[in-house]
């Protein structure tokens, strides 16, 4: 048993249950952004997060202490993603990463935007050209220091 | 002569003269976020916009006319960003790629964020314990559509 | 189980049964273009659809749900494809990438033909000195916007 | 001096005088498709066509004799390519690969599409919701053969 | 089941049996290099061809029927081969590729040696200074046209 | 000054002067492959052939004496050549090395066929339906010893 | 001008003057292992700092201020080292890098060892056996939090 | 059966069991930071160290030798780790790598740091502005020699 | 079954009996370097010499068989090697390629050591600063001949 | 200036003089070996022995000085060498990789053959059948040792 084999498992009941994300998230009671990540075997749940999931899931007791322990994260098979929905925010990485870079050590001087205290969240923007994805991020700038 | 050429000239003018993209931006009338990735040679100019800039950096006639030529684009030098702050971006596609993917499937079904009918913004969220940076992205949803 | 045992037993009973895509997707009603990539796990069927697909493949319930949901897409296992055939579409890329890029831009400006809106069709081209394939590729394009 | 150095010399003289690819077809008299690859270091140009081209582009005698040499083929940076127009080509291929592979193999069996005796028709598709770019392909059918 | 594992079954059965592709070759009629390649995996056999190597190499009916299929070409597990032999032939590429490319076009003008309208021949060249490999491969040329 | 820069003026200066390698194998009194992979960085010339070389392309003494040091061999810029002539061959050794690897130990047993010891005679072989390249490589068995 | 340049040029001028690394640190004020990283482009310096490094170093009034200019970081050409002094950290990571994780998570949770907030001492550790490197690494824990 | 497995069957017991790495260390007698190595498949242990290891995770008599048996060590699945916490350590290799390279240099001349006769401490350093993370390296200094 | 499934039980006896390669090899009656390359699935056994070795490992006939069968060699899992003590003879190749090339050439001319009509022994060789490994490698030198 | 470039002008000094390796080690008075890597730039000169070869190859005073600089190691273009004399190395590393490690374990337990305390010395051995090469490299075993 490993965390792929319960991220798997995961999977495979909510298309045989068809269950939505936004519902378990309602039902661990955080966001949607967080609980698919940690479903999807990215984040770790404590012991009540996780009993929320084991249960909505039908996971036993051993799979479920796999949601507690901390994962080797990274969710994709390539380096370069081939799905086109991911591949899209690759490619903004890739002609905006330079962007990103300026504009924030323009704002903040020399440092980053953390990864780690970082939060994400995904609305539909209704609009009638066609409604978009509208994603915010915030994370935390931590300043490169001198010794 | 070529793109690439241009724009390290405008990148060492900047560093030369002290100049900051905010005020490029407001001089060529559009956001800071798409001036700087046009100057950064990965977006293309209006001959109007293209003459502002010329004249911030002093780029001659035929300078200006590559900022008026699609740009082959790309913005790093290598696959997995080296640069720490670029690389978040990356580690964020890399740990969120599959919750993105999953999040926009279920509000809008099969299709994707569009990367060029896209607009982001990039601010300064003040914050007790350390300020952070948000960024604000949206895209059009494009659906797969069967035929 | 997983959208790609699927696939593999969709085209396992192709063999075994000796169907053909065309039939397939005369059955389900659309192109077969756009029924054989979701064959082979590319596109997202509505429940209608997978009836039909399940039903000619002999899936089961749960097979078929796995039919509805969004696949990770690719479908190749290396960057540079090893197969002749398919080979040829990646060197068509490679040496004529540079000349889509430059006619596209010439005739529309800076943007791209879309891959998600976008449809094909492919024929069998009678020619005295041999048959020829005719692949006729329309894709909407979309341009880049200043902000 | 080499092919990639005339190469780059016909796309600056382009940039700086303003030409279209469309009219510099015109004046080789053939399709803009060939002319354009040909230009960009593709392919091989008779006497005649090297110096309407040398004309065209202000190229020496020597720069000519360079339009008349077999090039080494391949016009991208990278495997991967990371300019957007150009990526949904090889996403095209990445995603319908395996498709094109199959319907390609039910008309004809084994063997391939040549990219050698090959033409391409690259048209303006107007639609009112959107442009649409139409890509007409056409390579003979080479059937493998037992020996 | 897929071409793969009849392709594994044909090996392991050639071990355990101790068979020789020469005569598997004589059995079906053709040349022991397309009938090796074929049984590898790299050709499609007519139902005739197929029955013949089925009855040597006791293959079920189902399997049987994957030798039909042509199947995703490509024989080796990595890019750059580690096989001290095939290597060799990776070298030659590597070392004599440009003198390839020079000395078909100086014969034939632009174009390629077809790797699809191919036949090839392995003996034994007897030698004093010892044995040595003779291969004789003959391609169609196709040359590239202008359009 | 680098074997690479006098391989770049060989190349140029055949181009300038319009020669062709067949005609500088007989004056070298060499085969075409030999004398071409030589001049195109990939042998070791004797003084005299060097001599011979050096007179037909105008190199100077010193660029005379790089023709008869040991280069660094390859002659490709990427370990999966886009160029298509040069692919056809990577190609067969993709589809058929595994082929090659059989029929050779079948024949000779444990070993390699040289790549050393080894050469190549490239000719064309008329065929009334579109002429033939035709390959002979002889390297010598080298089998595999116990110690 | 670049970064890249004021760096090779910092590091010629080091070799020609015979200059000491910790003796630039020692009038700069402050650690060895941070300004050294500095010089070798991979941090941004103050005006001030800048002013010091810049007279040792002879720097022009323009090479100063890209000092000032956040670089692009990462200082190694490939992406396992070649090195063996850099290769042998590179190797702690591959064999001890499930270590790390295993023990950090054990001490602190999920979240990671700040490579920003960060500092570094290297020190001589004399030793009979033979004197030993001694490297301690302090960085700030940054958790994961939920959402 | 083979190390790997043993690994694996270690880090399952471990979850469900609910161990800590440093109980394990302690019962064995040994640093945390090398015992875990060794857990995870890096390290040898002498058959006492494998015997209170094989009691602590159950493990059976051939499973117990696998401990005992030198491992094909490296512990990551990529060459550049996807694992946020283990990438800012490669992150380090990468800005600090040059860093590294000279200021041991300076120290101690040519040679390197070894990553074999090295041991590692890591500990929590109690921070009100946060703890952190302190490792400290110590490897014996290894110069090359003239011969 | 395949010649990886016979390594891998070879390897799992070994372990399991507490085998030695030398004890082997002196079975066989070959070099322990040979022999030991022979068990990793690197080299052909001779009918008599893979009896011994099913003998000693416990093989069924079928797998004996496999023993006898040129293998598909190449006995790492990545181009650049993690196991430390493979690594440093991969660095000898990387830091000392360019030495072993010129000492050759000096000495022999163009031409390459064989890596086929090749032997080797490993030996310890006593030294009161600690022992040193000793490799002795003998290997034809095959000169590049013209044609 | 760079390592780099007075490495280029020793290797063009030696084509245009005709120097060899073992009369430039005489003078140094070290060993080919040792000597020739370190003109490759990969080893560091005392000042004595800089002198020697400066004179040798009428380096400058500041030209010289790098040679006293450790430089950055590595001496290959690419991860897996294209030359055929260097990829024999490279052939023998994946080939042996895995009995170098069994048969210096079985001799010595855990541990390296540094690569840093070692020597290599290359002789031609006279052989009716054809000279061979010999290399003898003698390197310190260096154990793991718990902690």
């Amino acid at each position: 048993m490993s965390r792929l084999a319960v991220t798997e498992k995961i999977v495979a009941t909510k298309v045989a249950k068809g269950l939505k994300w936004s519902d378990v998230a309602a039902k661990v009671g955080l966001s949607k952004e967080w609980v698919t990540a940690a479903c999807l075997g990215q984040m770790t749940l404590t012991a009540e997060q996780a009993g929320v999931v084991a249960e909505i899931f039908g996971l036993t007791a051993d799979e479920k202490k796999w949601l507690m322990v901390v994962p080797y994260k990274g969710s994709l098979p390539t380096s370069v993603p081939t799905d086109p929905l991911i591949y899209r925010f690759y490619e903004l990485v890739s002609v905006y990463g330079t962007t990103f870079k300026e504009l924030i050590h323009e704002e903040f001087g020399d440092g980053i935007m953390s990864a780690i205290d970082f939060k994400m969240d995904l609305q539909r923007e209704p609009d009638p050209k066609g409604d978009r994805v509208s994603i915010t991020m915030s994370g935390k700038f931590l300043p490169y220091k001198t010794y």
